[in-house]
């Protein structure tokens, strides 16, 4: 076991003053934990994006048309988004996977793009449940499948990102149900909504969460799977996947940090792969990753979903790891410690 | 002129969530601001580091005896201290400039190793100037040297780093002296002071910037050499050439800054390539920062020196070029703006 005390004593060590780097020296030793070792590793690393629609979006919860959730399928297929831009830069594998858009991909299949469709987009969760328990467990499978996939490719790291529009609004569902807070609390602006989007986002939220706490003791999946979405379902699975794999997760915003109460409530211990990317502009994200123990690296104030926050994070975490592994100590030097 | 008003036009009209991206977003409108292209450019890439020995070490104002800037020089020129792990992991060109360390470079010399040796450190400013104008003009002119050289060879972004024990004392009074703050607010721990050590930094700091004001008007220059280091004013001079050719500075924390001030006072307008990487954790540099119109991109209590603050930001430029250069436009998309 390597525990904090032994991180520490390696970071303390080296042949700088101590605790000089800040955070950086506090993500090392994060790192170090979730990897137990003291040359941790960053490469290779994947993000896989998972896209789905929301029948929720009748009740006139987000600013932009369902139809653009397959339009930025699309656009990701083509290269073009800015999960694709970002993870080039950051030198990230990028793989794009349909749970349930409310329309197939209409372009090019590139070879890392899976269909694997539960349905054409959720029900409306305002109206019933979002899917069945045959659906939930079909959607945990897939993401439970694209973790095992990056575990046969020796990844390092994974990423979980989403494209889904209106999918803040199961989100909101699903932190005000497991990180136990009043579900105005959790209502953001996701996409741009405006103060009319905002209240709907506040009735249907209220509406779908009230009086099912009593109903998640009772089958925590039948009281998740009706308040959720696709894509949303598939990243928990990959998260808890991913762990039990012990692949390093850094995890991205509100939606994905969603899908991470999920995979922590129905898989315990999931949460200690997790490395927190960054606390997004949505309000509720932080008692979410409260909830998981977790610190952000960023506060940047970023909403845009396809694992873009992570994707900006995942650098600073190559440096952590480079302090870690490639730094002399001060003993090599022949120096003792004056600080 | 590329202007907020075009810059923001584009990162507005990206297929994405209006200002969903935050802070990288404006570090993307900056960077563009700073290169005068809504495709900024941030490879290659230059570190060079200047390291110097300070005489005011005599009145016990450092954690760590001399020797240990030497000691250090030799690990940067071996390949194993902090800066050279990190600037590895970030693709970094590394260089390492001696421009008056207490004894001459032990080890071998790698060829990016420079010797351009003022003195054998400088004189202690608490009993009289730190170093003579001709001493001042020479250590400038081996950092516009350097910046030459980088601007020779192409580099887009460059990092000025120091190693130098002793040099949060000089930088502290030429922020104090620059930035227009009482001595006391500009002393911090530097690399690990005590209160018997910070007590000596307040004396010496205080003492050598009472009247410096009035003297800085009659005669900047020897004002400035008066209170501060080799490494400092190479700094200065580096950041000065490359801002006049054109190179996008990446700058580091208290020391970086200090140099930076003094930078702009002697050539006003330098502070127009900058891009601040974080705020240090010592008390004086946020008054700098301001002082230079510069916002920090990290908050990350770090203060270990070498340009390591700058060099963990650095990939953070990559993803804000991206950002500019490699997303699709909504119109492109045949898509409207919904918020």
């Amino acid at each position: 076991m390597i525990d904090d005390s032994i991180i520490w004593a390696h970071l303390d060590g080296l042949a700088k003053p101590r605790r000089s780097l800040g955070k950086l020296e506090s993500l090392a030793a994060k790192l170090a934990a979730v990897q137990q070792r003291l040359d941790p590793v960053t490469r290779p690393r994947r993000i896989v994006l998972f896209a789905g629609d929301h029948g929720v979006i009748a009740q006139g919860v987000s600013a932009w048309p369902a139809a653009v959730t397959a339009s930025m399928v699309d656009t990701i297929a083509a290269g073009r988004a800015t999960s694709n831009a970002l993870a080039a830069a950051q030198d990230c594998d990028l793989r794009l996977v349909d749970v349930g858009v409310a329309s197939p991909l209409a372009g090019n299949a590139p070879s890392w793009f899976r269909s694997a469709r539960i349905a054409d987009g959720t029900q409306d969760l305002a109206t019933g449940p979002a899917m069945s328990i045959a659906d939930f467990d079909a959607a945990w499978a897939v993401g439970a499948d694209e973790a095992k996939r990056a575990a046969d490719g020796g990844f390092a790291i994974v990423i979980a990102g989403e494209m889904g529009i209106g999918n803040t609004t199961p989100a909101a569902c699903l932190t005000a149900l497991l990180a136990g807070i009043p579900a105005y609390a959790a209502i953001g602006p996701g996409a741009g909504a405006d103060d009319t989007i905002i209240a709907n986002k506040r009735r249907v939220v209220a509406g779908a969460v009230a009086g099912l706490a009593a109903r998640l003791n009772a089958d925590p999946r039948a009281a998740i799977a009706s308040v959720s979405g696709f894509e949303i379902i598939a990243m928990a699975g990959f998260f808890a996947a991913a762990a039990e794999a012990n692949i390093t997760i850094l995890l991205d915003g509100f939606v994905a940090t969603a899908a991470a109460l999920v995979a922590e409530r129905l898989r315990p211990g999931t949460k200690r792969a997790m490395i927190a990317a960054h606390r997004s502009a949505e309000p509720g994200h932080m008692a979410a990753l409260n909830q998981l123990g977790l610190t952000p690296l960023l506060e940047w104030d970023m909403r845009l979903g396809e694992g873009t926050g992570a994707l900006v994070a995942l650098p600073l975490l190559d440096s952590a790891a480079a302090l870690l592994s490639n730094v002399v100590s001060l003993s090599e030097l022949g120096l003792g410690r004056a600080d």
